[in-house]
């Protein structure tokens, strides 16, 4: 390797159900966007359903430190019906994301031209959501007594740290510091959710005075969903918890094109463990194998993967061409691949 | 009173903002509707805002004592920026719903010939939310060490029973039955609140044994936010837990009309206590004491109250003269006493 050349090295999880198809496409946008003096060195892992029925296993101890030596992890999908609810998901998913300190979900939505909306008279939608992603409901705190009897009880304990929700508020005022209108929603629910909302709200508030420039408000999770529906132009950098960011970004994704064209990143701005860059949408069994999935999805999570490790104009190149794709797409029913090879040449050329 | 008479004995609750507006046009439909043998007894009471900045109090022993006497509660809205979030709302709205073990929220959503909705194409929209109204993270469970400091952590915790799940399970495969569809979907997030997750599922297809005619199905919260706008009418009748009906329901009134005609009601179907019915909007400090806000979400919420305590079909002319109303009004632009006079004058004809 001479002195000039740089290498990306990256962990590939194809995954479950369509993971495969879409992945292969993503990784050849990838192959044709990157810089000639870039060596793209790639492994692939086989977690998933198949391992686990086949081993029992999702994710080992020597499966994190191999994924540890990656400069960052390509996500297709994980989860199929025949693993039950919550194994992969959390033997998996939320077991990477806890244990490389994932904490910044990162979760755009942008409503391209030409791409369909549920929505009336096709509205100006451009945000980003910046989700906190491990604390909150999800850190598996909680556990039941009398189980499968009348007289189960059952708890989840939502838990908070200053630590944590200050970083990511931070971090996403730092994002709509960058952004040209500069705004930043906190959603929450602090008139029921006291403890955690007072936490949330304190820090918000806290955090604010570092960014004179930006504009922010406060919205609770209920009242969110209907401005996402009824005024979604509103928004442009939202901050909030774990669980709230699941449910309002699978909502932003379906007002903004659907998950065909959702990208996320599990960030851990740190870089101190590798960050994992995913679709929004599932493994999607139904159509698995069919060469039917939209790889866009796939594709524009690419982009935030090499924006995240500095390749700012590659990313802002392949997003481009996803763009112009979706704007020429018009009634044109594509496979995964062709939209894989129109991305790549798009992104070559 | 003669001895075929029968009373109707009713807390009255105004409330804040736009809360005495809607409730006086709610009031004169309900005495339009009811047959002559039965006399309507009320009884206003000044909870809210006003009597909270005057004596510190939102709900006294003496009040709850009081509210206890009535039949049913009726309820414009509670809520106005000069209290800090949370006030209100924990020391009014959400203790009532305790105190009387509110355990039933039950919001319908139906989207009525000539109603806009923020969603292409008038798909139709016909389902009921049964919310679960007394569990989950509304406990005030919860709390924080170290406040204030960066070394804060707050938790809340959600609380779930066998008990409480499985009467408001029953309680929505009960309304299900009586559909003509007969579908109940649970919606939760069982792959990560695994512990709350497993309750509510177990109890679900347990229950569903008792109802063999009723078709199920299970949606996590995220995707189910989906569904509510890509394909509303899939829905018949929601079951789920405290959070998730809170969230859903605000997005469903969204897309089926808007908060402007969304009832609910805080359901003891035991009746050992008062049921309390609500507009699903709140109080609208902006256009209050302008004669401006629509008095529909409150009118159909006197239809769930009735229905609740057996006037059937009383209920039901309320319903088809809202309907009735709302496919007539087209671009018209009319007050709250005007559309309170057009719907006395319906269900009285
Ligand atoms: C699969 C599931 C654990 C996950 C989540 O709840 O975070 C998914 O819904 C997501 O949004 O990435
Ligand atoms: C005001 C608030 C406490 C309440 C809730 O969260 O239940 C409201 O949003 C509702 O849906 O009735």
């Amino acid at each position: 390797m001479s002195a000039s050349s740089r290498i990306l090295n990256l962990a590939v999880i194809p995954g479950d159900g369509i993971g495969q198809e879409v992945v292969a496409q993503g990784l050849k946008v990838l192959g044709a966007v990157l810089p000639p003096d870039v060596k793209l060195e790639t492994t692939e892992y086989d977690f998933g359903a198949k391992r686990y029925h086949a081993t029992g296993e999702t994710l080992t101890d020597a499966d994190v430190e191999a994924l540890k030596r990656h400069d960052a992890i390509l996500l297709g999908a994980i989860g199929d019906p025949s693993v039950p609810s919550g194994v992969l998901e959390r033997g998996f998913l939320l077991k990477l994301r806890f244990l490389f300190d994932h904490h910044v979900n990162l979760r755009p939505s942008k409503l391209l031209p030409g791409v369909a909306t549920p929505l009336k008279g096709q509205p100006e939608i451009d945000f980003i959501v910046v989700r906190e992603g491990t604390e909150g409901p999800y850190t598996g705190n909680g556990g039941s007594i009398r189980t499968g009897t009348p007289h189960e009880v059952a708890t989840e304990v939502s838990v908070n740290t200053a630590f944590g929700v200050e970083r990511v508020v931070r971090d996403a005022f730092a994002r709509a510091q960058a952004r040209p209108r500069k705004k930043l929603t906190l959603v929450h629910k602090n008139n029921v959710l006291a403890y955690a909302g007072h936490l949330w709200t304190n820090v918000f508030n806290k955090v604010a005075k570092e960014f004179p420039e930006v504009t922010t408000d406060y919205i609770h999770v209920d009242a969110a969903t209907i401005y996402l529906v009824t005024d979604p132009g509103r928004f442009d950098v939202i901050v909030t918890d774990n669980l709230f960011g699941d449910i309002i970004t699978d909502l932003a994704a379906a007002v903004s094109g659907g998950i065909g064209v959702a990208a996320s990143g599990n960030i851990n701005p740190s870089r101190e463990f590798p960050s994992m860059f995913e679709p929004v949408h599932g493994s999607a069994p139904d159509i698995a194998g069919q060469g039917k999935a939209d790889p866009s999805a796939t594709v524009l999570s690419v982009a935030l993967l090499l924006r995240h490790l500095g390749y700012e104009p590659e990313a802002a190149r392949i997003e481009a061409a996803v763009s112009a794709d979706l704007a020429e797409r018009g009634e044109s029913v594509r496979g995964t691949e062709q939209i894989g090879d129109a991305l790549a040449v798009r992104v070559a050329g």
